[in-house]
Parts: structure tokens; C-alpha cells; sequence
């Protein structure tokens, strides 16, 4: 089996740019691996990579010191169905398998501000091993949010990896016909 | 006319494991028939297949012991309308027309927790030949029920076959142009 | 400038199946014709085509008497903003501007049944060149109509032409880079 | 790095043609900048183009006069997120940065009609240098609306970019696969 399949490296983020922090959100869609038979298996899922980078003056900020956070698609999944009073809290160990486990925390907080004018967007990453507490937060307006909600609905799926199933049709009229492979329809009369 | 005509096989599903069962949802999209004329029909119709494995284990599941179900475009239409007090229930005998009708029957059930944190999603499977049934049951929180509505609502048109109709014109400016078929259009304005 | 510019025909309609009539639901493209400059502008509006089929016998329907009406993407705008409670009323003179006008009277209703489980979704035909009346009704459930809405939200940017807009890059980084156009941005600057 | 790389040229707006004056939509799609790795970076942004047209007699409108005003994707977040009784107001100068800053002064406003059944779009431009204020309204309705609303969201992700995103991965399998780019997930586990 062929792995590693990837495509072009494309740079498009939304981002907020604010006081003490500029927030970026950008999709990394799942990558595939190719059987020996042809078809294709999700290797390792995509994900939505927010990234946060300190302010370091008037509308400049710290590549350098910039901290992500990758959602799976289920935490997308949260955020998409905040209500206009929701808050939702995210954790994750990025060490989580290793013998670092518990070492490094990172949470991200999304909560509505009290006048319903928004939400307050917060990432903190505690790390036992450097002895380092970071803390970044940007506030973002209901059109700021509503842009991250219809963006990550729109890659939601693409995240999945249903895009390439949805997409793959037309591919298969313009070169050589496949087999109909009708055993997954099959199966739920085959019991 | 050209039958069976099939893209490359893509595996790509949104999975939930819990402790009974896990659940583990893909569309399946339709199959086209090419005809003499060139133009596609739709020969097998799209799908989204819902598959349940029993837990047999700590994160392990029994993929023989599987059982599925398909869901119409229509029955898609009851789980993506679903408010969060509504339940609903689809019932398939996969052998409906044939002389084993009505001796197996699959029901998928989706009902609301009480605290309104998410759904309890299950399918039984009673089968009279067999002499067996089968029940599974997976628990599914706001975030995740999101994430299948979501990419549920994104994959219906692509289980009814628009996606082909909406992919295809920037194909036809690539390669030949062919003459525009007004009589649908006209059709209208015929009677 | 090149007109008729057309793609392969193809057949997915979405169909619900009832005791009086059948109703089909099916998005119809725009045309696009290629100006000298290389540009494409749209010809005729996409539609979105709604056919009724009238029954003559147990899931029969006489696909010779059948009516259609075929809604612009306003009037799909009307459909998927229909609340639960919404009806609304569509009216077409298909011989508008010519000297029939007025002959002929289509209008398309869609109205909630009273215990909100879904529409009665008629069609009435009204020809006084050839003295009939023609008269469709097709219920249809929640789940039905939420297909419908799924579907045609869906489809309405692609009837505007907008889906050729957001497929069109891609191509254009596989073939030869055009110079950018920055003439339509600049405009906002121009005055 | 290849600058100024674009695609074929569409024409596809959604207008509505009122009493006073005409408003049309279009998408404007960014253009990316592809750097000698290959990788595309956004170069100038998406935005969504509305132009106001002066009516000069029956369905006659003055394209000389046109006033347009390029929504940014967080301007498309605020009409796509309005509810039924909410207004906004969007305020532009499109000299911000010259040395005429503040002689322009371009401002939309969407305001609802006291009675539900749409909103007042208004385009106001004042140009302190050629001492001329010009004025556009054009009352649409709540189906009308509903058109621009879905066609916006539709947009967003494109003019944000991420449909480059989502439709690069086919082109990857027909292809010469690439390495895996892993360095952009394996930055959450990096610190």
C-alpha cells in the first residue's frame, strides 16, 4: 500500500486580528492511503488547526511564540453548535500515548460575552516539562463567529474526507469504467 | 446502455465507539446508467449507510457481528429535520419483496436523552430464520449529532445524484461542446 | 461569441410518490455563452423544474399528462425560507409576452397541513386555448420537504451560476495562469 | 514566486430590479501567489461585490452610475448571521490609506421593514472631492433575501480560499503523489 498520499500545500486561514492575540483557523484535510487494490483508506484525519500568536505591538504579533490547537472533526462538531449562550471547553494532552502523558495541557475555552455580542476565544497550554504557562485570548464579534461557524460547517465534512467520495463521480465517467461494487449495498440484506 | 458504472472505492465513515457498540455512518452514492444517447441515469440510488459493531472488549469492536442498515434520501431528511425533543424511528425489511418478506426486521431508533445532551441511537434486528436478534445501542452527545447532521445535510444532494449535475459544466467547457438541450426548459411553456 | 454552450444530460430528480399524483423535483443549470474575451456569461437562468405526473392506477402515474413549472431562483428563495406555519403561492404565465398572455395560468402552492406533519405541496394548470383544467396534489411529509429544502439550498447558488465561479480555479492553476483581472476590484476604488 | 495568478472570467450575479435602482451580487474570488515550493498562498482576498445601479425609466438602469462596495468575509459574516429584526450598518472609505483618506465615504445599510416582509438595502457615497452624494435604496424581499443569504454562505468558504482547500485532494490522486507535508499537524505536539 502506497502511503503518504498528499496534494498541494495551499495557505488560506481566516483570521482575527486583535488587541493581545490574532487568532487563525485553518483546515487540514485527512490524508489517504492507497490499497493494493486501489482503493482509498483514510490514513491519519483531518483536523481544524486554530493557531493563536501573541501581539508584540500595534497589529504585530510573535510567529515565533504562536501555540495551536487542532480540533478533531467532533470538537468541530461542538463549536458549530454553540447557542447564542453556550460556552464549550476543550482539552487536550498533545503527549497523550507517550511517557509525557499529563505533561503538557492545552485548553481552549469559547464563551459568549455576557451582552451577547460575541464570544471571547481563549487558548491556555501548560507545560510541566519547560516550566512555561502560556495564555492567549481574542474576542470575536457574532459576524466573526458566524464566519468560523459557516467555514467550519462548509470543511466539516471535507475534514471527513466526504469530499473526495463526493467528488471521485465524475472522475469515473471521463477515464475507465469500474466495476459496480455492490457488496456494501448487499450487506444489509446479507443477514 | 452502458451499466454499472462506478468510481474508485473511497473508505471514509464518522465513527462513534462507546462502551455497548460502535456506530460508524457513510454515504454511499448512487450508481449511473450511461445511455445510448450519452446522457446518465441514475440506476441504483444513493444511500447513507449506518453500521453497528458490537463492543467485544475495552475499544475493541466485533466487525463479523456487524449489522447495517441504509438509509433513503427521505429517512436522511427525518434525521436531519430532527429537533432536539424529537425522535424518530425507520423500520427496513430487507427482504420486502421476496418470499422471505416480513421474516427479518431491522429497526433504527433515535431518541433524545431526557437532559437533552445528545441522543440515544440503536438498531435492532430480529431474524426469524436465524432464529436471532440483535440490539445495539450508541449513546451520542450534542457535538457529535451535530457532526452527523452537518455532514448528513452535505451528502444528501450527493445521495440524490445533483452532485453530478452541479460538477459537470465545468467539465463541458474543458472538452467538446454539445448543443444545448432546450426542450426541458422548454417543456414549461409546451402545454 | 459562442452560444449553446452545454454539458452531458443527466437524470436525478428527487420524486416522492403519492395516492393522486407524483411530484419530481430537479435543478436545470444555467447556459453559459463564451464571449470573444474568453469569458463566460450566463445565457439562460438555471431553474429549479417541479413536474407532477398524475396517477392512473396503484403506483402508476402517465407521464403524458404530466405539468411542469419551473422556479426561478427567487421563488426557490421562497420555498426554503418557508417556515412551519408559511405557505406560499407561485403564479406563471408561460405565454407572457407573447400574444397568448394571459391564456394560460400555472400556479404552484405549498401549504402546511394543520398539525404541522408536513405540506400539501398542488399544482393547478388553467388553459383557455384549449379549455382544460388540470389540478395536481401531492402531500408530502416533513422529512419529504426537508429533502427539498436540503436539496434546493444546495442547488440555488449553482441555478445563480455561482458554481462555476468557486470550480473554476482550480483549473486555472493546471493550465496556463491568466493575468489577473483587476479591473472588478479596482472599481470599488475608481469613484 | 508566480504572481497574479487567476482563472477564466465568469459572469454570474444575483440582481434584483426595483423601482429606484438595481442591486446585483457577484463573488470575487482571491487570487494566490504560488511560491517556488509550489505551495499557493492568498494573495488579495475574496469578497463579495455589491453594485447599485440608478434607474433611469421602466426597468432601465444607468450602468455609468454604478456604486459598488466589496464586502470582506467578516462584512458576509454580519449579513448572513442577521435575524429577522436586526439591522447593520457597514462603513468604507476606499482611499483609507492614501493621502485622501476620509474625502470617501461609502456606507451600506440592511435594515428590516417594520412589518417582517424583507429589508431596505441602501448604499449611501459621499466623495468630498468631486462634491457629489449619491443614494441608492432597493427594498428586497424576505425570499429575495433568503436567495442572498444562501448564495453568501455558499460563497464565504470560497472567498475565504477554502474551497482551493477542499478541491485540491482528487487532483492529488491523479497525479504524482507528493510527500506528506506533516510538519503543519505535528506543530500541536511540537512544544
Amino acid at each position: 500500500a502506497a502511503k503518504g498520499y498528499a496534494a498541494q500545500r495551499i495557505f488560506a486561514s481566516y483570521s482575527v486580528f486583535k488587541g493581545k492575540a490574532a487568532l487563525s483557523v485553518t483546515p487540514v484535510l485527512p490524508t489517504f492511503t492507497k490499497l493494493d487494490s486501489g482503493s482509498l483508506v483514510v490514513d491519519r484525519r483531518g483536523v481544524m488547526m486554530f493557531k493563536f500568536l501573541p501581539a508584540i505591538g500595534e497589529r504585530k504579533y510573535d510567529n515565533e511564540k504562536r501555540q495551536m490547537i487542532a480540533l478533531s472533526v467532533t470538537e468541530v462538531g461542538s463549536l458549530i453548535s454553540l447557542g447564542p449562550q453556550d460556552s464549550c471547553d476543550i482539552f487536550h494532552d498533545p503527549s497523550m500515548k507517550s511517557s509525557n502523558a499529563g505533561q503538557v495541557r492545552k485548553s481552549l475555552s469559547i464563551k459568549p460575552h455576557a451582552d451577547g455580542s460575541g464570544y471571547l476565544i481563549s487558548l491556555s497550554v501548560v507545560n510541566n516539562i519547560l516550566k512555561t504557562k502560556e495564555y492567549f485570548t481574542v474576542p470575536v464579534t457574532t459576524a466573526e463567529f458566524s464566519v468560523m461557524k459557516t467555514a467550519c460547517s462548509f470543511a466539516l465534512p471535507h475534514i471527513l474526507g466526504w469530499g473526495r467520495l463526493t467528488n471521485q463521480l465524475p472522475r469515473g465517467t471521463e477515464g475507465q469504467p469500474s466495476k459496480v461494487d455492490s457488496q456494501l449495498l448487499d450487506l444489509e440484506w446479507d443477514k
